[in-house]
């Protein structure tokens, strides 16, 4: 009886011992489904929300194109919150990750937040197996803030989940960017060396001029295809800004660019059309070969440009590589991929140059 | 008789087709080990050439900072070549990358080669697995190159062969830089986040200088303990840099920072001392606890810094934070880490500073 009354007593003891001394829960977050909010950077609906382009309506694209088009790049969640913490649950694919990329970049989620009128970074949801939980950010002020939430670069994501605290509120916000700007390009595009998602020049680009660009870069495979042709002609966009030179041989080029870029004229008589010559590769300085094949990429879309504004082409321009990614040649990764520095200096070259063609057009 | 006949010239024409049609190899290289090549970047001689320290020494280390120091950041092998390609085989550990990290900057290689007068980047090695061997450059002019290969910045080396060109001649080169400037301190002065080796921006600090930086990062472990603080006064420096206020507790900073930079001081009476304050963390602008958290590290280094000038020590420096990595806050990773946009920024705020500050004693 004595020794049962004391083995009672401990375990009351114990139990006391595990209220007062529970560990300081994290703040809850309550999750829900986020394809009911706003994403931006989209070029049309598709079955998949997460997809970039509905590829079954182009049943001659490459495989790997329809498969790099299931990646999220350039795609963001909007929504606007008070709560003091944001975090998700979201899945990929096990791809394994490219040696010139970070987890965050290529799985993870990057959270932009708007302060004094401009968007700001301020956390990333860091991957760490397919499936995923992260609080992304917390111990903020309890402010209402507009939130952009950037997706995986080069995983298809299969399923998102947004977290807020508990009592919170967070409702949807529209499209905060103008008119519609399609780039269609190589891995640069994509952002394949990006340090998180929202580095990506497209989405830097967005940020710095206010326009809506969306990201249609298919990592090594923008090769102008007659299909890929009709794919991004079909896009309802304001402008179309071709970025793909680094990935076609110069021939493909010269069979190509005249073809592509009359295709999506065909379709939108006065949009303007910008072709933007590839980077210079880095380390193309020292290897002749690579050197020299940029070289000849770069002269075949100049000769195809050349040879569309003689045929009469109206509202076309091309814009040149010099001083794209500055001139000390530390601005890649591998010497073909601009990093977070690259993309910095492609952004600040490109987007003056860019806004000074489209404000003929766009901004009236 | 006529079988086996026929049987025979069908082996010989097989065999020449063999001989006819085999692929074009790639150029041969020869490879030799790396170990015996002048090796920038070291604090001392090590057991192992390719660890920081030899931590044996100290046994009063935490062993996860004997551990860092096994990883090689900051080292580079210098050797001068006629070779038209360079190309290099290496083991490494089987550690996961954090996902911060590219596998190029954590177990890669990164090649730079001097071009009128500058150090200029020319290719990476890319791992892909524990034990790799990559071409890192190739299809260059045969003219003489000094080359400076870098190491992986978060693992630990455990061989390295460099190679050339069969035929091609290979010689060691002497240490290029000037002095000897020891940098201790967090993930930041290890690289976490740059995109190869030789983003990390000690090494940058080294190529707009000249001057000869030591890296001794150690991942989130600088913590100025009394055994670090033996091990760092040791090193046989001309100054002494302390990038390490991001690590330690503003407690630990108030209790240890006076003792460390005394006991540097005793082992060099003349030495000039740079403390430099914590970077402001990226998500700390939305996170305000983290922000408070860096407020008060930066409070208590620049208060010890006030004591120890107050108490008569000469040859101390403090650098302040601000603007260190720019004002956009899309300098990092993720939110504490610099990408190369940050280091870059922080490579161009530092190296004025710290030059003129050093002028006054290495430079006469």
């Amino acid at each position: 009886m004595n020794k049962s009354k004391s083995k009672a007593g401990f375990y009351l003891l114990f139990l006391l011992f595990l209220v007062l001394f529970k560990p300081v829960a994290a703040q809850k977050l309550v999750f829900q489904d986020a394809s009911h909010f706003y994403l931006y950077g989209k070029a049309e609906n598709t079955p998949n929300a997460y997809h970039r382009i509905d590829t079954a309506k182009y049943s001659d694209l490459p495989p790997v194109v329809k498969q790099l088009l299931t990646n999220s790049a350039g795609l963001a969640i909007c929504f606007k919150t008070n709560s003091t913490a944001i975090g998700a649950k979201w899945c990929v694919t096990d791809k394994k990750p490219g040696n010139n990329m970070t987890h965050i970049a290529q799985k993870g989620l990057d959270l932009y937040i708007k302060k004094d009128g401009k968007w700001q970074f301020a956390g990333v949801g860091r991957p760490s197996a397919t499936c995923n939980e992260f609080t992304i950010a917390k111990n903020m002020d309890n402010s209402e803030k507009e939130c952009m939430l950037f997706l995986p670069l080069y995983d298809e994501l299969k399923s998102l989940e947004i977290g807020t605290a508990e009592g919170s509120k967070i409702v949807g916000i529209e499209n905060p960017f103008r008119k519609k700007i399609v780039i269609y390009g190589s891995s640069i595009v994509h952002g394949a060396a990006a340090s998180r998602p929202g580095m990506a020049y497209p989405t830097m680009l967005s940020r710095k001029t206010g326009l809506y660009f969306m990201n249609l870069g298919i990592s090594g495979n923008a090769k102008m295809e007659k299909a890929a042709a009709r794919m991004v002609s079909d896009i309802k966009a304001d402008a179309f800004i071709l970025d793909c030179i680094p990935n076609p041989s110069p021939e493909q080029i010269k069979e190509r660019a005249e073809y592509f870029v009359k295709t999506i004229r065909e379709k939108h008589p006065k949009a303007p059309i910008i072709i933007i010559q590839t980077i210079i590769r880095e380390h193309s300085y020292f290897d002749l070969t690579v050197q020299s094949h940029v070289k000849k990429q770069n002269e075949e879309i100049t000769a195809a440009f050349n040879r569309l504004k003689n045929a009469g082409m109206k509202d076309i321009y091309l814009i040149t590589s010099e001083k794209l990614l500055g001139d000390d040649h530390d601005a890649t990764t591998d010497g073909t991929h601009p990093s977070d520095l690259g993309f910095y200096r492609m952004t600040e070259q490109l987007a003056p140059k860019i806004t000074n063609i489209l404000a003929q057009y766009l901004i009236k």
